[in-house]
């Protein structure tokens, strides 16, 4: 995979260092497209058997997933004081995950939800197409 | 305006504290739409006369601000020891700063950007259509 400093001057993450990110991080955000305007929400989340996985409750973003909508899915850590920092952006679809094994599997994974896992009974996980990454 | 738990639980912010977060952070995220997908990328930005502002190189970015096209903004801070956190989401169109005007008066700000600022030679403002936040 090539890396070095793209147009803008800023260093590009192989994909070894995106999915490490990926592996390790529990807050990120979803983008998805409602009615011709882009959304941000933050989720927590885990990357589990190449997929980013979140559980969600009725709403936007579950209803991005039954549609099987194009999302991306990004995560960063900066820190100002040393102006360093990275970021990971996943290009993908969303999908609500309806296997029974599968959801028993997430069901039983030490999963980190802020808010009550009862108020977000749906499971979504994002299949990705694309997995870039930046340093600054 | 209302604030309180919306349907999966979480606090909403109120307006000045959305506000007071924009005006405090100096790292946020675009999010753009680009042949359909979705695309999120960390831009350092001011709030400056009730706009985000931020400086990019050509690329996506200025591609979407050139076409005055439907953006999203976000910010957000976790702390995930003490699972607390907040995030802002602005809506708003992107546009191309042109007015010299206003490009001297963004340049002579004390704006960080961590690249090259002779890498960044444009300013892309957004003007919010709508400004929500959470608490987590």
């Amino acid at each position: 995979m090539s890396h070095g400093p793209d147009h803008a001057g800023i260093d590009v993450l192989t994909l070894p260092e995106c999915l490490e990110h990926l592996r390790t991080e529990s807050v990120g955000r979803i983008a998805f497209v409602e009615a011709g305007q882009p959304v941000v929400l933050p989720v927590n989340f885990v990357y589990h058997r190449d997929h980013v996985v979140f559980r969600t409750a009725r709403g936007d973003k579950l209803e991005a997933a039954w549609q099987k909508a194009p999302v991306a899915f990004q995560i960063d850590s900066f820190r100002p004081v040393q102006q360093k920092g990275w970021s990971v952006l996943v290009k993908g679809t969303a999908e609500v995950v309806e296997e029974e094994n599968l959801i028993q599997e997430l069901s039983s994974m030490p999963f980190q939800t802020w808010a009550s896992s009862a108020n977000r009974p749906y499971w979504v996980r994002i299949r990705p197409d694309e997995i870039t990454g930046r340093r600054l």
